[in-house]
């Protein structure tokens, strides 16, 4: 924490911030803030410009954005983003975040073991079909169910009409549903990876801190039937990088805002939602900190989980910060009233969306009752059971079985025919298993779940059958034959039958788990997912009808553009300048005794007297991103590559719940320093003349 | 996480194991299992031989264990029941854990800051005292109230009478009171430590581990009138160590155990109380790591907090881990209900005592209601806001001035005329204060606040007062004059008044939680405390009268003999040796890098040469310790030193709440290593002849 978090938060919510002169908004593709581009920077980006930004952008299955930058389908994105692809790539011989990696011909390129990358090509509003099938009267629950169906029928439709990946995404939290068709690359290699060392320079410590010196970059290259991607579109370098002052896009893919949210919501994220994350992930950090220490191959193999979790920590622990500070929640509460009031002022409109915010309350409410068992058996993909890769494996193929024995509109989501092709990859993956590793994973979960809802739930002592949580998941993990990509296959291919019959003791503990999951999915969507779409798609009609339509939706992991200038900060009366140089790396290096998250790859200290000392490094831009738009390219007017965003200050992690430019920033690698540091560091020639196009 | 821990733990219980072999019990010094002792090991003490161990003994009031160990009042316990002291004795320029410290001369020794120790000189059975004032038909609550003037009357009056610090200690739950006299000592100097490397080598890896190789010792000296003590009793050491299979006793002061618990109470451990105190060790865990990561002279300031925070956080782990295997409760669910049968069996009995199980299980459901309050505002001396040293200052400011001002035996525990020299001490300490430090933890303990109640608690809104939680953090701890010693004398002394009239922000923050933290007491006292002490009285006396008195209580932080042999182990099919070896801590430190927690301080590497390679360095036995016992010294039948008690194995943490010998450990350092290692490698022989009474 630093004492600049102690600054009261000056956060302007979207809705009201139109014409504010902060330069607030993750805009989508579709809907560009043309009027405050053109006043604000003279610039006005044609509907060519757009689409050709677009379609060079790409998003990582596992999370994280990219972008195409060389004819020849190079993609760059960050080391963190791709690190999940270098430990899948790493054996206890090779440890590639240790080392780096470099493929000096495309024969050494490596293939990755489960990666997608999907590069969205089209956008069509189809959100009066989602709604037509939903007649007055019906309940929020019922209405939501026939949404869903009519969601599954209208990707299914456009799939197999275009061939594209199809989904429609839910935008304003209900408000508004966009169909968007995705070009799916999944023979993805690793090109160029510099060490972990020099990537995450400073650690957990300086995460989320500036000044930062991080060379957080990866480069990959997508295949086509087994030749590189002639790329249609892709981003061309700046060689001369970006000043002080100009006018940068930040093009990706940010995960999830929650700035639209009633205070009543913003009331259970931070008592209720995040307060509930916050308590896992210490716990997770702690034990994972103690796995790691017991030898180095153990390290090796929960380093990237540990990255996730701390990242994770600092992360909501920003977002706690803001949330609570009293001032926080009152500001909402006030804007909120607002509107509330202008739509109660009108009989109309009261009428239609005046009960929109008890509703939402209410929605929360259970949420909150919910919740605990949600986060345990359901949440994220398989909650927290599925800490475990072998027990999120049998979680889906159990759950697979019984969806495909049903018609695809009545699927869940993630287990329509549109979903399969993705979810068929990451379950047949041949990425390394750790056993040891998959026994701390899945006895951490099982004994959160006991410390949740203690030892007398009857879940609980279901699961356990009398047997202690180390116990059981030993017996799981050592028992299973899901290790085995073959075994997962003959299962998924099986069916209902298959699984019936399977005696493998993690499918037998993932049955158990499925009734309670479902039954707690079931009134998760009932009772909260269902009447709070509906009751934010009234507040959205209400904010449409009385601030305009000139507004950006919070963030869904799906494309958008952000913009803002290149400019450094105030903080307790220092100056904190927009860009850093080399100089400063090996200053930092030196301050903070060369050695742990501060010591410097060998090839950096012997390469040193190479590089030019006022070389940029990494630089700060007020544009609006969130975690998601990791990897993201930083364009200039003309859309080259003038940086690669890596992270935000530790201002701007706020920006979850409410944006401020006062001291938030993103923070970007210098797109010179990776020319430069590939050039003088790496003998990676050949790499830095394909991006610059030579 | 240890699979041997997986193992199923037969664990039994005090009352029914008193015949078994096992080497179990935490002895009443007035109550040794002299049976026992004679037909297992052909050993019987003599009172003469209790009593000199005993007066040899003492407790030191910041926690932990010592023992007097030369005619001149040296007095010996471990590094890291010392480093409290060292710390406080250390400054950014002399950081005593990193360099050790060896005083050459007396006139170089050290006086501490705060340090109180204690030697148990006698012992009275009070028990019909106490309960004498309560009448037939007073309600539970009333009851505790009566007994709780009673015993401020009787230590009122011994102390008076003998000058002795008198205490009276409630025992066996409810079952007994006893009146201990200690003579008191203040002036305390420190004489040598090693560094906190070799100490604490292996760090919190190998923490509750073995094989281990830790010089965990530390030397102080008792001054009287500025002169050494001149000891009447003191331990002689035995220049020939001890080997396998030898008797041994372990006499200390066990602060802990929770082993008479009924089934319902120890569900309360696992659900209610111990996964509260994890989750509030794991987030002030990362916390700490990250405050400390932030300089090397934050990480020197919170290296105490954060070492204790680990140990706990990995000791309850350990208690945990044991709670949440379902055989476990089971086992004692069984045990006490053999009891109450047999208490049922007979009407007498059923009429007097067959309430009682059900007394504790309502008991314990209002605990697990009052739980988050309590512990945020009262438990362990101030509740989480103490976090802070001011705070908890301005605390006990607050509470003494409202307790002096009413007749002593209606004034609450701890601020009795008996306890009032001891709180002196600690209030007055010139120990350092760092403010950003104590930023960081009030605001932590402000926060957990936030969490644990939500922001719209009604404390909460008070104590916030419209700011976030750190912001209040920084107006407290910047602006308070607490810091300095002679503004706490003066409200001190000032009373009521002066504390009414005080505009210093601390103060008004203390002044601000008073009320909430005395209700929550109050409630605490009469519907958990109260009932539980009569409840667990009536068991008691189930017990007594079917199993006989030859039976040992809880631990209570007061004086108590183990006994055990010197034994190895098997884990995993493993033999796990008794003794480890010089040539042991060698081989760690390689195979571990030689970096990080496992880092060697010079003077070891260099003297490495001089020591013999087969010099024992620490060894296992039976006997039976937990938390308190640190630093307790490892008598042979002769009563001389043979060891120093460090750690218990991870097998042992079950301890808590069950006894078992068949992997469980306690770890001693060997006498002759120190003598050893004094000479070798810290030209320290002078103190090794002191130790010999050369």
């Amino acid at each position: 924490m630093t004492r600049s978090l102690v600054r009261v938060l000056v956060i302007s919510v979207a809705a009201t911030a139109l014409h504010a002169a902060a330069d607030e908004g993750m805009w989508l593709p579709n809907r560009l803030p043309t009027k405050q581009l053109k006043e604000k920077y003279g610039f006005e980006p044609s509907a060519e410009w757009v689409e050709h930004v677009q379609r060079s952008c790409v998003r990582f299955g596992s999370g994280g954005s990219g972008s195409i930058v060389s004819a020849d389908g190079l993609v760059m994105t960050n080391h963190h983003v791709g690190s999940d692809d270098l430990e899948k790539l790493s054996t206890p011989q090779r440890d590639l975040l240790k080392t780096g990696f470099l493929a000096k011909t495309r024969a050494e390129e490596l293939k990755c073991a489960d990666l997608e990358l999907n590069c969205l090509w089209s956008i069509e509003d189809v959100t009066e079909r989602v709604n037509a099938g939903v007649k007055s009267g019906t309940s929020a629950a019922d209405a939501w169910q026939e949404r869903l169906k009519a969601i599954a029928q209208i990707e299914k439709e456009s799939q197999d009409k275009t061939g594209l990946k199809s989904q429609v995404v839910t935008l304003y939290l209900g408000g508004r549903y966009h169909l968007y068709r995705y070009r799916r690359y999944t023979d993805v290699r690793l090109v160029f990876a510099p060490e972990q060392q020099i990537a995450f320079f400073g650690g957990d410590t300086d995460n989320f801190e500036y000044p930062r010196f991080n060379l957080d970059c990866c480069f990959f290259r997508i295949y086509e039937n087994d030749k590189p991607l002639k790329s249609e579109h892709y981003l061309k370098w700046n060689p001369a990088g970006a000043k002080e002052g100009d006018l940068v896009f930040i093009v990706g893919h940010p995960a999830r805002t929650q700035r639209a949210v009633t205070a009543e919501h913003a009331g259970f994220l931070r008592d209720g939602f995040y307060t509930g994350r916050l308590e896992a992930l210490w716990r997770r950090e702690v034990q994972l900190m103690s796995y790691g220490a017991r030898s180095s191959e153990w390290e090796r193999q929960s380093h990237g989980d540990l990255f996730g979790v701390q990242n994770s920590r600092k992360a909501i622990t920003g977002i706690v910060t803001a949330l609570q500070d009293p001032r926080f929640i009152q500001r909402k509460a006030d804007e909120h009233r607002k509107l509330r009031d202008a739509v109660d002022a009108k009989p109309e409109w009261a009428s239609k969306w005046g009960s929109a915010w008890d509703e939402v309350a209410a929605a929360e409410a259970t949420y909150g009752r919910l919740y605990d068992r949600f986060s345990l058996f359901e949440a994220r993909g398989g909650g927290v059971l599925s800490y475990s890769d072998m027990m999120r494996g049998a979680r889906t193929l159990v759950r697979l079985a019984e969806e495909k024995s049903k018609p695809n509109d009545e699927r869940l989501e993630g287990f329509r025919e549109t979903d399969l092709e993705s979810l068929y990859l990451q379950l047949y993956s041949p990425a390394p298993i750790y056993e040891d590793f998959e026994i701390d994973r899945l006895a951490s979960g099982i004994s959160l779940a006991v410390e949740r809802l203690g030892g007398n739930d009857p879940t609980v002592v279901k699961l356990l059958a009398g047997r202690a949580p180390r116990e059981l998941a030993e017996q799981a993990v050592r028992g299973t034959k899901l290790k085995e990509v073959a075994e997962r296959r003959r299962l998924a291919e099986g069916g209902t039958a298959a699984i019936a019959a399977s005696t493998d003791p993690m499918i037998a503990l993932a049955r158990l788990i499925e009734p309670e999951a479902r039954a707690v999915r079931e009134k998760y969507m009932d009772e909260v997912e269902g009447p709070e779409r509906q009751a934010y798609g009234k507040i959205a009609a209400a904010r449409f009808a009385i601030y305009g339509e000139d507004q950006y939706p919070d963030a869904t992991f799906t494309l958008r553009f952000s913009y803002g200038a290149i400019r450094g900060y105030s903080e307790n009366g220092r100056n904190v300048p927009a860009f850093t140089d080399m100089a400063g790396l090996y200053a930092r290096w030196s301050e903070r005794g060369k050695t742990g998250a501060f010591e410097l790859p060998q090839r950096w200290i012997d390469g040193r007297s190479k590089l030019r000392t006022d070389q940029p490094f990494n630089f700060v831009c007020t544009a609006d991103i969130i975690g998601g738009n990791s990897g993201s390219p930083t364009v200039d007017r003309e859309g080259r590559i003038v940086g690669l965003v890596f992270d935000g200050n530790i201002q701007s992690l706020a920006w979850d719940v409410g944006f401020t430019e006062e001291q938030g920033r993103s923070v970007c690698v210098d797109a010179r320093a990776m020319i430069e540091s590939f050039r003088t560091i790496y003998d990676a020639g050949p790499l830095a003349d394909e991006l610059l196009g030579r």
